[in-house]
């Protein structure tokens, strides 16, 4: 790629990658768009995209391919399976912002790397309303020249940018720890508000002290309100941290490194998915500890 | 007692409690102070403070009787075995601002008011800064007369002054219940660093990026620092979590509420207490991960 990127190949138009894609059409730039999803692709051109026919032609003539799909072996799919790295040009970039475990990025990006394609790990944190509010935390892992290549694509997407390590798999790892405390600090909301519904206090006023003392987290502000109430509304579910909290446990198993907060917090979260409250907000993981506990 | 509290007993000086009483001689009250340790009394007589020969002596004629002791056993021998809540006279308040589990509050309380005189729970939080600078956060349980008759004392000593509820024990349940997130989110915090320090990353941009997410808590802010330093100051040491996360579990067997990651979290810190770094700052907890991981 020569000077900055100025057409964007972009891979996995879903909650987060439509906005994100739109977004990127904001700040400038052309963008050819691919979801299996038909109704993803017609959003993308009522935004002013332009709809591929498949991966492998988003990526065609492209100077960026942005992978926003829902998993690693997804990745190695479009990149490896249905051409979408052989159609990239020889100077082009592919950016991978999907939430991986570290290990499989270091193996896509050795392969990307050794077809003479540059490669930088850049998965995102900041939510849906992050990505529409182009107010997205990116934390970069690649060679200086490749994350300066596509810092103006980052810029159009977030507010806060980190350039974490010269090394594909140093952005997955450090997504990794922040969705290891995500997910952790709200199971353990669950599980003091769950004492306390036990033992009989006002949950509400747990919350307000909760909230300004030293016990305060992000997601006990956020997630805490929610959690108080029976049905709310689902702004990331369940089944969101089932799949994160996994990945946490399967960079933990590639390390070789003991994670026994996170295993029991997983444990939560897969069992209120077992419960059929998969698409319930992660919130509701207090179900689990109220059956648990019969309250 | 009739009017607000002017004279006050004061049981425990220590880390916490000598600051708490020097606040309340900076609010004008008469504190006559006792603690087994003479340098205590000695400091408490410095600051303007009434040294007593006894528990029991510094209840003598107090309007309110303010027990910041290490548990709830020392609650009970200082008022039941040392003659304290005798000495109180009939009208006096005892106000337990100790850590205590809640069963064990609602048990003190009630041989309290069967004396007749008046009890409130009033566990705080802010530490020994929070102490000094009488900026505590105070969860006050009990009747409305008897919280507000105490509500002078309260004003001088902190500035977030919650009246949870009218039963002894609901105080404890807040105090409990902040404890638990507490106590997790540093052991969290640590279970993330030693993750990225197995793969390697930046640690320091770790937590400049964790700090300013979804990730981001209290504790992670205060102590992510200082778990990045060897041997860091020691603000809060480790058998104070060892403490008071056993507090929450006997809470928690009290109500038989089962607290899976309170638990592990726990172990982590007694670990730590039993490998000789009991006295070492709360932070220190990630030695845990470093010697399973072997980093």
């Amino acid at each position: 790629m020569t000077g900055a990127p100025r057409t964007v190949g972009f891979v996995g138009l879903g909650a987060m990658g439509l906005p994100m894609a739109q977004a990127l059409l904001a700040g400038g730039f052309t963008v050819h768009g691919w979801d299996l999803r038909a109704d993803s692709r017609e959003a993308l051109a009522a935004s002013g995209g332009l709809p591929a026919e498949s991966a492998a032609a988003a990526a065609t003539g492209a100077d960026a391919l942005v992978l926003m799909v829902v998993n690693a072996a997804q990745a190695e799919t479009v990149l490896f399976d249905e051409g979408a790295l052989a159609a990239l040009p020889p100077q082009g970039i592919v950016v991978l912002m999907a939430t991986c475990p570290p290990a499989a990025v270091v193996a896509i990006a050795e392969r990307v790397q050794a077809s003479g394609r540059g490669f930088v790990d850049a998965p995102v944190s900041g939510g849906v309303a992050g990505a529409r509010a182009a107010k997205l935390t990116i934390m970069a892992a690649g060679s200086d020249d490749s994350v300066a290549a596509v810092r103006p694509l980052f810029a159009a997407l977030g507010d806060r940018i980190f350039h974490v390590g010269p090394t594909p798999g140093q952005g997955a790892t450090v997504k990794t720890a922040n969705q290891l405390l995500c997910g952790v600090h709200i199971a353990v909301a669950a599980e003091a508000f769950a004492l306390a519904e036990k033992i009989g206090v006002d949950r509400g006023l747990l919350l307000e002290v909760m909230s300004g003392s030293s016990a305060a987290s992000w997601m006990l502000r956020d997630r805490g309100p929610r959690m108080l109430q029976e049905a709310p509304e689902v702004t990331s579910a369940i089944d969101i941290f089932v799949k994160d909290l996994g990945i946490v446990l399967q960079a933990g198993r590639d390390a070789r490194a003991a994670l026994p907060l996170t295993a029991a917090a997983h444990q939560l979260f897969l069992a209120s998915s077992g419960r059929g409250d998969g698409t319930a907000d992660d919130s509701q993981v207090i179900r689990s500890y109220r059956v648990l506990n019969g309250t």
